[in-house]
C-alpha cells in the first residue's frame, strides 16, 4: 500500500491537482491549463506528465501511491465511463481509469466534479464528521451532491442531485435555462437572487442602498448585514424558496447536514439564518433539525474529494 | 447454507407470515393476530412459535434456514434496533435480531414495514429488474420508500422517503396531519382525492355521476372510465399534483421507476395516464423518462420484501 494519492478535477480553463497524504491533509496543490483542443485528447497526457513531474520532485514513486481520484464535468458510471461525454472540455464517452491508466498504471477512481467536491465537503470540509450529508452549491445554477452511508447517490443517469430544477413556484412567468417555470434556481442561485432584488426593488418605491451600484447576490448580503429593510426582505424570499427546496430533500433522503457552498455562500452564516427557520417549517417533523453548515473548502472542494475517493475508505 | 427463508410484516391487527424458497417464491403464508398487550410483549414469541409450527408441518430445521426477514411499523437502525419504537403495537425501543434470537438462532434482518414493502415490490413485483427505484404507497396518507443500488435509504434518523409531505401547494388552507399546509398527501392520498373532489363539484354545477352516492378515490376513477368529464378534471388535478411530487423526487435521486401502490393505485394503469405527462413535464430534462408502473404484490408486499432482505443479496 502506498502512501500518496493525487485528486484532480478537471475543469473548463484550468486543472486542478493536489497531493495528498493518508490524513487527508494537502502536501502541494496546483492547475495546469485545460488544452479543449481536438476534442480534449491531450487533457489526460498532460495531467498524467504533470503528476510524473509531481512525483519525481517530490521523490514518490508508483509503488508509493494509492491512486489518482478525478472529478470530470459530466455523468460518470461505476466504471469510471463518462457515459454522456462532456461539451464542457470536447470530450466523447471514454472510460476515464483505462484511458490514464495508458499512461501511470495505478488505481483510479472517477466521479463527476459536482459529486466530487460534495465528497470533499464531507470528507474534510463543512459536512466532516458526517456520512449522511447533501451539499448544495449556490452559484450561477444551483446545483446539489447527496451523500448516503458515505457514498455519493448518482442515480439511474448519473442526475441525482439536480436540486435547482426541483419545481417551487406556481406563479413563475420566466424560463428557467432548463425551460421549465419555477425552478428552486430561479430564486437561489446568484442570478436567481438578482431577479428577486429587481422585482422587490420594482414594487415601490421604499428606500435601499440597493438602489444604488451594481445589483449582485453580494451586495443584497452587504446590505442586509448593513439593516437595509428592503435588503432583509429580499434575502427573506431567498430563504423562503431555498428552504422550502431544502425540506423536500430533506423528506426524501432524510441527511444530518446540508453544506451550502458556491459563490452566494460567502455571504456566510447570516445566509443560514434565512434559510433554517423556513427549512424546519416546511420539512416532515421527523426530519427537522438537520444542519445546515457553510462549505468550507471553496474551489479546493474538488481535489479533496477526488482524493478522498481513493483515500477514504 | 440453508434452501428457506421467512418473511414477517408485524401489523397492528395481523401479524403476516411467509416461507419462501430460494427463488424468491412464496411456499406458504399465513397470518397470526397481533396481541398488543403488555406493550406487545408476546408478538416476537408469538411469531417464533408459529415460525416453528411451519418447520416442523414442512420438516424444516434450523439448519434449512437462510434466515427471517422482519418488517416493523417503526424506524429501524443498522443493528436492527427499533430506535423509536412502536406507538401502534406498545414496543419501546429495542433490537429486534437479538429479542428474536432468543426464541430461534438463525440471521434475522430488520427493516421499516414501508421500505420493506418497497424492497418487496424491487425484489418479485412492479419494479423487478430494476435497481433504483421509488415506491409510492397511495393509501390513506402518502408514503415512499427509497432504493439506490438495490439498498433501502433510511436516512440519518428513518424518515428518508416521506415524500407525502413535500410541500406542493402554497394557497392551500387547510392543515395536513403534520400541521403543515400543502403537503402531497393532502392531494394525492385518498382523502385527498376526496377533498380534491369536494372542491372542484363545489365550483359549479356541471353535471357529474360524482354527485350522486358515496365520493371516493374508487369512485372518481369509475367515473373517470366512465368517460365523466368532471371526473377528469378532477384526476387530472391530482396527477399534476403527484407529477410535481415525483418530479421533485426524481431530481434528487433520479430512480429507473416509480412503482405506484396501495388503495388509490387499485384504480390500475388510468391512474398512471394522469401522472406521466406531468412527472415529465416538471422532472429535469436528464431525470425524465423515469418508468411509472404499478405495485404488483399488494398486502403481501411486506413479507416478500422482509424475505427478500434475507435471500436477495
Amino acid at each position: 500500500m502506498g502512501n500518496y494519492a493525487f485528486g484532480v478535477d478537471v475543469g473548463g480553463t484550468t486543472v486542478k491537482l493536489g497531493l495528498f497524504d493518508l490524513d487527508g491533509r494537502v502536501l502541494d496543490k496546483w492547475e495546469i491549463p485545460t488544452v479543449k483542443d481536438n476534442e480534449g485528447a491531450s487533457i489526460l497526457p498532460d495531467v498524467a506528465e504533470s503528476i510524473r513531474k509531481k512525483m519525481k520532485e517530490k521523490g514518490i514513486e508508483e509503488k508509493d501511491l494509492v491512486g489518482i481520484g478525478i472529478g470530470v464535468p459530466g455523468a460518470v458510471d461505476a466504471e469510471g465511463t463518462l457515459v454522456g461525454g462532456s461539451v464542457n472540455i470536447g470530450w466523447r464517452p471514454f472510460n476515464i481509469p483505462k484511458a490514464l491508466n495508458a499512461y501511470i498504471n495505478v488505481p483510479v477512481k472517477v466521479a463527476n466534479d459536482a459529486n466530487a467536491a460534495a465528497f470533499g465537503e464531507m470528507w474534510q470540509g463543512g459536512g466532516k464528521g458526517y456520512r449522511n450529508m447533501v451539499a448544495v452549491t449556490l452559484g450561477t445554477g444551483v446545483g446539489g451532491g447527496i451523500i448516503v452511508n458515505g457514498s455519493i447517490i448518482t442515480g439511474a443517469t448519473g442526475a441525482a442531485g439536480e436540486i435547482g430544477h426541483i419545481h417551487i413556484e406556481d406563479n413563475e412567468t420566466e424560463e428557467c435555462g432548463c425551460k421549465n417555470k419555477g425552478c428552486l434556481e430561479q430564486y437561489a442561485s446568484a442570478t436567481g437572487i438578482v431577479r428577486l432584488a429587481r422585482r422587490r426593488l420594482a414594487e415601490d418605491d421604499a428606500p435601499s442602498t440597493l438602489r444604488e451600484g451594481n445589483l449582485s447576490a453580494k451586495a443584497v448580503f452587504d446590505a442586509v448585514k448593513a439593516g437595509d429593510k428592503v435588503a432583509i426582505e429580499i434575502a427573506g424570499r431567498f430563504g423562503r424558496y431555498l428552504g422550502k427546496g431544502l425540506a423536500a430533500v430533506a423528506n426524501v433522503v432524510n441527511p444530518e447536514v446540508f453544506v451550502i457552498g458556491g459563490g452566494v455562500s460567502k455571504a456566510g452564516e447570516i445566509l443560514l439564518e434565512f434559510v433554517r427557520p423556513e427549512l424546519d417549517k416546511y420539512a416532515f417533523p421527523p426530519c427537522r433539525g438537520v444542519k445546515l453548515a457553510l462549505a468550507e473548502l471553496g474551489n479546493d472542494a474538488g481535489i479533496y474529494g477526488a482524493a478522498g475517493m481513493i483515500l477514504c475508505r
